[in-house]
């Protein structure tokens, strides 16, 4: 079975990129220069029932995480969201499930400032139901969040907390962390970010590759979301939080200026190396949840 | 059982846009200005196994498929195709299915000078394959070609031939009409166009309802594919040709400055009224096919 990695793996390397891309697949977002300072993100993510959520999820709380973990994508690069496209593909049902999927999607876009311009609905031969999200964004190109920018000594920080997200509901419920990126990448307080999606080791697994560092978390300091162990915290997955580094001559300031509900907390520091270790130095490999 | 056209009156309304949206949701593409003259265009579009290809067909040709059905309707729109992210869906396969579909569409796009900036992998519980493909495009803001732009007296053009797409192989070989298009909106030779993908009667009527005129065909002036017969060419669908309208003052210029391979003939005029009618003012009601 080829899996999701391998199939980029091979396919990545030959894809050719236009002069206007300057951030190609490999990240949150890709983005595009579109003139002007201004960069254009994009984004696609996918759920399907029985994957992304359980089959018996209502269909507006279904389209709505599919609205917002790609907004998250977003986030994870500084941007401001703001236009997506939605594919349905079902079968089985009665075209009720789909529109009720489309408006909660439409809603939380709504909720978020971000317009639905685009959109095709298919059927499915077999019983099912998948939703395919294009997220576009903006960000300044000046201010772009990426993953490659973590630095030896940087502050390892992550918003809100961590693990038990699909058994506590959170994995429906979440603010995709639009306001906190944009604060963070417009007041030059990160020097890397990516959403979690896949779990704490995995996503910063991929930071460190991107930026050629080495973490040391301290698993005491992680955040725990609703009791959740140690373990599910590291690789459930699905918290769509920020996880971003801050140079340690902006710490002060993002202390001193972060003004949202939700908390961030330094979980550790990035270091020189290629891996990711606890605070007395045991290699982390927990493995992650990947979608 | 909603159909499509339904779920997406109910849901349309609703929908607030952003002040950069120039065109929403109802066109083949949406388009968004990006100030400095240009528009973004967008639109999404997908391919179920089953229903826009036979089971049996090569993944390959099913990717290629889908990246020309999106390149198409940038081609509607008189713009240049750029950049396209693409998502997929599968269970019951090795893998090297998702590979190979995902290579015939980005072989496709470098074909058509496209970049592949970004995706997603899914699996699904059950045996299927669903893409969805979201493509973007630029078109000067003076230059491009919307569903409502017809007037009375427009000719009614069609690119290439109509119907028998299916059984013929033209839906996964044809070529989509970039330059064509390209060329009737930089000359400024078509006052309305859309691609035809659910049959002849059923797209020209959206160009109906959009502008506000109706239309005479001449029935033995359209170009049949392959010995197709009337109805096919009428109804089939999946032609993806273009059907654009021509001023009369702007007819001897189309004709003398039409440097392509693929030809174009005059079926019919815009005339007042709603409906479609043929050359002996007999309503042409064929239905078509929706995917």
């Amino acid at each position: 079975m080829l899996h999701e990695l391998d199939i980029l793996a091979k396919l990545l390397p030959a894809l050719p990129q236009s002069p206007e891309v300057a951030v190609g697949p490999g990240d949150d977002c890709a983005a595009l220069d579109m003139g002007g300072g201004i960069l254009l993100l994009a984004a696609v993510d996918q759920t399907v029932s029985g994957v992304h959520y359980t089959p018996d999820t209502r269909p507006e709380r279904a389209g709505a995480k599919l609205l917002k973990r790609n907004a998250s994508d977003i986030a994870a690069m500084g941007g401001v969201a703001r236009w997506v496209l939605l594919a349905t593909a079902s079968g089985g049902g009665d075209g009720q499930w789909v529109l009720d999927f489309c408006r909660g999607a439409a809603r939380a876009a709504e909720e978020l400032g971000i317009s639905l311009i685009g959109g095709d609905i298919t059927a499915l031969p077999a019983a099912g139901e998948v939703g395919a999200l294009t997220i576009l964004g903006t960000v300044p190109k000046d201010e772009i969040l990426r993953r490659t920018g973590a630095k030896e000594g940087d502050f390892l920080c992550v918003t809100g907390s961590c693990g038990n997200s699909f058994a506590s509901g959170h994995h429906l419920d979440f603010t995709p962390r639009l306001a906190e990126g944009r604060f963070l990448a417009s007041h030059r307080l990160a020097s890397s970010a990516i959403d979690i999606s896949d779990g704490v080791l995995l996503d910063l697994g991929r930071v460190a590759a991107a930026s050629g560092t080495g973490f040391r978390i301290d698993t005491d300091l992680i955040p725990l979301r609703n009791g959740a162990a140690l373990k599910q915290a590291l690789t459930d997955g699905e918290d769509y939080e920020l996880l971003f580094t801050t140079p340690p001559d902006r710490m002060d300031e993002l202390k001193k200026t972060w003004r949202f509900e939700t908390p961030f907390t330094v979980i550790g520091r990035a270091v020189s190396g290629a891996g990711i270790v606890d605070q007395n130095g045991k290699p982390l490999n927990g493995g992650g949840y990947e979608h």
